[in-house]
């Protein structure tokens, strides 16, 4: 037998039984005016309705018959009933603008390619897990990640990281600043209150860090990246294996002092994938596991969108941040969580990223060939994005708006505002492979146009 | 041309040319002690590997060979070479339980029906979605939520919770408890420090609100819902629609003068969807949008583990909680907000709603009619989940537990513990279809081998 409550649409009318035909309309319209039922949207089938309220179906039928002859619906033969768009009082505006207006060109650092996105291995994946996965996984999940992607985790970051990864100590995050909010407030919750951040570095995080009770200060960085010796906090956040934004690598005599140094670092590994001159440098974790918080993140090697991010703990921090990723009340979808463990482990996630780091070498070799003489590159050949040092960040940004390139400068990752020198922070990634040459002449034609005259 | 980069794994073993045979081999050998390379994990081909070290590859070659000759690894024609289960260092264990042991039977309230999710209505509106979404959907996200996502709530929730929402005032969430946590983050930043919960409530909830910096108090409920005239906070959480756990409604009366108290409310429509007796009561955001939060999930309606919620705010909470959320770090994933815009759009979403609301209505009848008389069920008709109030609730979970039956009691949701009274919540939604006779007649023997003899 058909289940007669599966045929059609849930609705709300505020209207009961016995009241009559003009008030059912009345309901009907009153729900079309106050947008309840918005414009274009099906309306349950006469049949569901009828059902609902506990009426007869043919007075729902010539309550229909009388809205669309008064203009309120849209009935047409084979297709559901619609409310009209016209005549219907207009959508509500949003309070704020649904999206930015988008630039034609992107540069934007710390963003990979989205046309990339391998889509149909995510669809496939997906279909596996639905296919596969037992029912319990649509539960309410762990708080700290699912098992078989902590599992695929400590696999894949072994093996592509040489981080020293136990899954019991591993967290999945919903974005890697979920991951930092949730460090930071573990850390105060020990008592530790003081994070340091590299000058410069992601403006972001230290906000983030701010807002979790943190106080954040700033370590000059300089060619061997982190100035350990000047670290004086009990927690410190670095970019060891390509500093963001700078580029620079973090020297190995450096690499030792600062796991000797006493502080917990937070290794923000967020592009460790991507070197193009040589094999990676392994993570600083293994140095040091019981001293360094390993944290990783899908939003370069995959997609931002994910909003997917991991930690890899010392045991001493395992319950005080499990604690703090449960207080916070948000997880990531288990969902994504299976699909992401299944592209590790058949293989695609690897072949992903290998496609992308041929493609941004090429990229990176094409923008350096380009670039004029004078104008320095900083950084070794890695990562999706560089930085060019020049002078006039504003008039750079102003051109680069009119010519419809979203591109940013290093000026808001200082801290101590003193030590800020100017550039730029080409993401070479960003762009479709299609639009890469053309977003580049955009480039260069915004520095020729402004470097020459006034930097 | 084939990509050399494309052909395999990405691995990381701390190893430069030059140093020779034996140190490669050395190498691999602790990656594989170590545990960075794991047991049964497929190890890179040998040209990927000889391509990322620089050598020959001859001479991987002859090193995987050497190391399958050891034990190391194990080679099979035609099939990826593995790293060896047998005489490898034993995976190192978890630092907790990767899973707490599963119950034979559950009926753990608020849980929907897992095995009836939607599999390959998820399946095909993912596979829709990666081939329809413009690249751009990949990128950073808005931190308030994926346009079509709000689009789609506003139309949903319009007509079917009855529900004023405004795209541009909808805030999508990273499960129900980031929602609370969010929240209660804002009142605070506005200088409203005190959240009043019901008595009894979800306790989980009131523990995210006080770790998010909120006093927490109790106002009683009796069989009228929530005693409005006894709230004296600047916020109030509510469930009026069906009170959790005791099943109630707001009477019409006190929804009337709980919009009209001033306070700030925050109604958790939780389980709106499900009621069964008649036509669902609209939503109270609909009597005063900008008294009102309106608060709901796919929890209940799809799975837990998607950790979805939205939020629909009054104007003056927009800014201030689109802050709080911004520094919370956390966001939902993109694709699978996309994907339930999909299925809320398609018809797909009211159509897996109606078919659980007409086995879980199906499920309660069987339920109450099968308890013994002197058992007394509490609430409306609707939900997941009914009380069966009794005095021994330690005995009975010590029972449940003998017989393998997840189930909870109210106990731990009473803020007062003096105003407490015992019972079971039974969520009768929880178990999957096939399993729910003998999981009842589970429940009914816990029942006679407890109540008659001690309570």
């Amino acid at each position: 037998m058909a289940d007669p409550w599966s045929s059609s649409l849930d609705v709300h009318l505020g209207w009961s039984p016995g009241e009559g035909r003009q008030s059912l309309a009345d309901a009907i319209r009153a729900a079309i005016r106050d947008g309840r039922w918005q414009p274009g949207a099906a309306v349950p089938s006469t049949r569901a309705l009828a059902h609902d309220l506990g009426i007869a179906r043919g007075t729902v039928t010539r309550v229909y018959a009388d809205l669309a002859a008064e203009g309120y619906l849209l009935t047409s033969q084979g297709a559901p009933t619609r409310v009209t768009t016209a005549g219907t009082r207009p959508h509500p505006s949003p309070s704020r603008p649904a999206t930015e207006p988008a630039s034609r060109w992107t540069l934007r650092p710390g963003q990979p390619d989205l046309s990339a996105f391998p889509r149909d291995a995510w669809s496939s994946a997906t279909r596996r897990v639905m296919q596969h996965a037992p029912g319990e996984v649509f539960g309410y999940s762990e708080p700290h990640g699912t098992l078989a992607l902590r599992e695929a985790l400590a696999r894949y970051l072994g093996r592509s990281r040489g981080v020293l990864a136990d899954p019991g100590r591993i967290l999945v995050c919903a974005g890697f600043t979920h991951a930092i909010s949730v460090l930071s407030r573990a850390l105060l919750d020990l008592g530790s209150a003081e994070l340091a951040f590299e000058d410069p570095s992601m403006w972001m995080f230290r906000d983030i860090a701010a807002a979790a009770g943190q106080r954040v200060v700033g370590v000059p960085v300089d060619d061997d990246g982190l100035q350990v010796s000047k670290v004086d906090s009990p927690a410190v956040m670095v970019t060891p294996a390509h500093h963001y934004p700078l580029g620079v690598t973090l020297a190995p005599s450096r690499r030792t002092a600062l796991v000797r140094s006493g502080a917990m670092i937070i290794e923000d590994d967020y592009d460790g994938e991507f070197r193009f001159d040589r094999q990676q440098v392994g993570a600083l974790q293994a140095l040091a596991p019981e001293r360094v918080v390993y944290a990783g993140t899908a939003s370069k090697t995959l997609a931002p969108a994910l909003r997917l991010s991991w930690l890899v703990l010392p045991a001493s921090l395992v319950d005080p941040v499990f604690a703090a990723m449960s207080a916070s009340g948000a997880r990531p979808s288990v969902v994504d969580q299976l699909v992401l463990a299944e592209l590790l482990e058949s293989g695609a996630y690897d072949q992903h990223v290998r496609r992308c780091r041929t493609e941004y070498r090429r990229r990176r070799d094409q923008l350096v060939a380009a670039l004029p003489e004078h104008l320095a590159v900083q950084g070794i050949s890695a990562g999706l994005q560089l930085v060019i040092r020049l002078g006039c960040e504003d008039e750079i940004l102003a051109e680069a708006r009119r010519r419809s390139l979203d591109l940013e400068v290093l000026g808001p990752h200082w801290i101590n505002q003193g030590d800020r020198e100017g550039g730029i922070i080409v993401g070479y990634a960003a762009p479709a492979k299609h639009a890469f040459s053309a977003t580049l002449a955009t480039l260069l034609a915004t520095l020729t146009e402004v470097t020459p005259g006034s930097c």
